[in-house]
């Protein structure tokens, strides 16, 4: 390729005080480019610690390390706040096993079991499949259908979406609810088609609940591969009659102690209101969590260190927030919604990053409050760095609570595009997260939150 | 991660006829992400045929498969342009061999040698270094320090352009003219710094040209990669007297015949003026030519195949140009140009993709002849597909000619963050394609080539 040509547009059209504010964040972008821990920073949590589902003793380590890492950056103080969480463990590995005499066919599928899924033992059970494609189709076939065999929810991502999570929007209620409705028909157990945008073989794993306004009766749960459910559709149809053979080994022990992980710089002006940016501390255990959400929390970690390299005292107290807990629980949001409500802590805006750490496209914020249309007003300041989504609503999972208090939340949107291709995968590793990519989409953030202090 | 709350802006607030261009857009889109076969046929390129470097039996198959793709795609027409293009062949694998006594150090370097650069032969050059980080500083140092040595071009890409294109413009004249400089002060060689933005260790090639203006004699060039050209400079602060061995085996045999191939859909109401979108078709012998410019090729195929399935007549004739001699000589271009010219074709807008198969972001759009002022009143039309720049000024290497006769030019622009990881390497292959990024920035173009023939 050679050069577009390109008119620089940085700082044409801007008044006295958005020249000031470009100033700034130019300032701020460089640090990012050039000086930036985030990557290394991932690197630690990603390959050294690795998946660390809430209760594990990885997830323990990572509060450690993500306590050290916060003070290194520049907080002033770390808060531990602690919170009870689930802990489920997967065990030995799953299998899920196809087998056909009319075709011949003796093959082990990709899978992974979901989490919160019971164990079925060593004996494992061996059963006929009957596939659906929604749960109105599994309601019409009913029980005479459906009673003693697995339940095999073959429902693929809708590519016609232009965001890969609105797909994931529409497909995710088969994994999380699939297995109470299969119960609720007498089946035995239930799969899912991993929940991913592009043909390969990588089983993804995700939370399910037992519902027992379904069924109180607890069948195992896995998800295959995308590549395996395309096998196993393909098989049903020459033989109907093929037995799959699912084994899961997993527990659900009592609740562990564990924590939230706030790192903070108290403002100089107004100490008790707070501008926060969160992620989750936890990931599944199958992978890395480097993108889910490892991306999240050093981005978060990165604003202290910006505010300290800088040289910039926030006015208000500014804080990175490790949530604990999202994958499988969101008792670390909750917690933290408890905390800020008993000491009357009053937040003037709240950030989640845990959408991967791809390039930046924009944010999505709250319309309560007056908040959409400060931020939108920052349009022109983002378009320099390819910032140039401002849309209205946003938030996530870990600031549902603080929602419900009345803090006025931001989603913050990469591209989405490669998301689903290692979401709860054992690929969702280190090598997959691109430096430039992280440390743009960190920028934008570490811009926000100097914007935001700034102006409210 | 959990879902974003976002409201859907598509369709809102867009007149009556932005209503029926938004339906069309909606349907194009909807073609690309579920039928598109520009991914498999990416596949073919980039696996079977494989770097095409001009002159060479690659790119007469790559002509050969485009004239035949561009028929399947639905060309009513497809022309074989001639023209006659530069023959430069590599020959046997370069090597850079690094020793110091001092250091204990013998150390084959990753490099490769740059186009158009001559051969040392078997006896290879065995020198000292010197290193420099400009031109100015290489005067300065004078025929002194520099005669007899080699001159290693240090320069990094500067991190903080968020376009990685602009760094790579900085820095890419050390790679085109540094032979020529450094044997204006009597160096035997010179080598690059790899034009990357990514502390890897592939080396990245690309054209030089001997500037005869500064010195007669033809030097051996290479790029070492970026981790190489950490050693070295590490290497040569130690130890001021260590030699480098380089050995390149390249030579420019006489031109060779070539061609464009432009595949046409005839206009049913003004078949002599042309709407055209273009790629290149060679590509950098050392890869599979993927990104670079694979993806910009299918891309252009595809437009036909659009119009075909979804049963659009378009008003003009529509052209996919696969330009021959990018990437060493712009002899398609020109010739493109002429033949234009010659049969007095009215180009009413060419486009060109040659940035990589990334997601979308915008276009850049030429200023003169009113076209910016035309595509820039789409934004909203492009908005919900997240192609959100439609900037002033753009084009392509092959469009030089073709502008200047007065056509109005586009350069599709995707994200840039990855493509300086891959660009003219061993690397640039097809598992770096994501299909739906792919597919993304087919659908744009595809949208932008559809909406240019319904208003112009």
């Amino acid at each position: 390729m050679k050069l577009l040509k390109l008119i620089p547009v940085l700082f044409c059209f801007v008044s006295f005080s958005q020249n000031s504010d470009s100033i700034a964040l130019k300032k701020i972008y460089n640090y990012y480019l050039t000086k930036s821990k985030c990557y290394s920073n991932l690197e630690y949590l990603a390959t050294k610690i690795g998946g660390r589902l809430s209760g594990s003793p990885q997830a323990a380590q990572a509060v450690i390390w993500a306590k050290k890492a916060m003070y290194a950056a520049g907080a002033d103080t770390v808060i531990l706040q602690p919170c009870m969480v689930p802990h489920w463990v997967r065990g030995a590995k799953e299998k899920c096993n196809l087998t056909s005499t009319k075709l011949k066919l003796n093959k082990p599928l990709n899978c992974v079991a979901l989490g919160n899924c019971v164990g079925t033992g060593a004996k494992g059970i061996n059963a006929q499949v009957i596939e659906v494609k929604s749960f109105d189709e599994l309601e019409k076939l009913g029980e005479a259908k459906v009673k003693g065999k697995i339940v095999f929810y073959n429902v693929f991502f809708d590519q016609t979406h232009i965001r890969t999570g609105s797909a994931y929007g529409e497909s995710v209620k088969y994994r999380g609810k699939g297995a109470s409705y299969a119960a609720k028909y007498g089946a035995v157990g239930s799969i899912v088609r991993s929940m991913t945008s592009v043909a390969d073989d990588e089983p993804h794993t995700g939370n399910m609940n037992y519902d027992t306004s379904l069924s109180k009766i607890k069948v195992p749960t896995l998800a295959i591969s995308y590549k395996a459910a395309d096998l196993l559709s393909e098989s049903l149809k020459k033989d109907a009659d093929l037995k799959l053979y699912i084994e899961t080994h997993c527990q659900t022990l009592p609740d562990e102690p564990s924590f939230n992980v706030v790192g903070q710089i108290t403002g100089t002006e107004k100490p008790n209101e707070f501008i926060i940016a969160g992620g989750h501390l936890d990931a599944w255990d199958n992978g890395q969590g480097a993108h889910d959400d490892g991306t999240g929390i050093v981005q978060c970690i990165e604003i202290l260190e910006v505010y300290r390299l800088l040289g910039i005292k926030p006015k208000h107290s500014i804080r990175a927030v490790a949530f604990m807990n999202e994958e499988n629980g969101l008792r670390g949001g909750e917690a933290y919604a408890k905390f800020a409500k008993e000491k009357n802590e009053k937040h003037l805006a709240a950030l989640e990053t845990d959408a991967g750490g791809f390039t930046p496209r924009g944010f999505g914020v709250d319309t309560t409050f007056g908040l959409y249309n400060l931020v939108s007003k920052w349009h022109d300041l983002f378009k320099p760095y390819f910032v140039e989504r401002i849309d209205k609503e946003g938030g996530g999972a870990d600031l549902i609570a603080l929602e419900k208090l009345g803090v006025p939340c931001i989603g913050f949107e990469p591209d989405t595009q490669r998301y689903f291709d290692i979401h709860h995968t054992a690929v969702d590793t280190f090598d997959k997260v691109h430096k430039r990519e992280l440390e743009l989409g960190s920028a934008a953030i570490g811009a926000l939150i100097y914007l935001l202090d700034k102006y409210k």
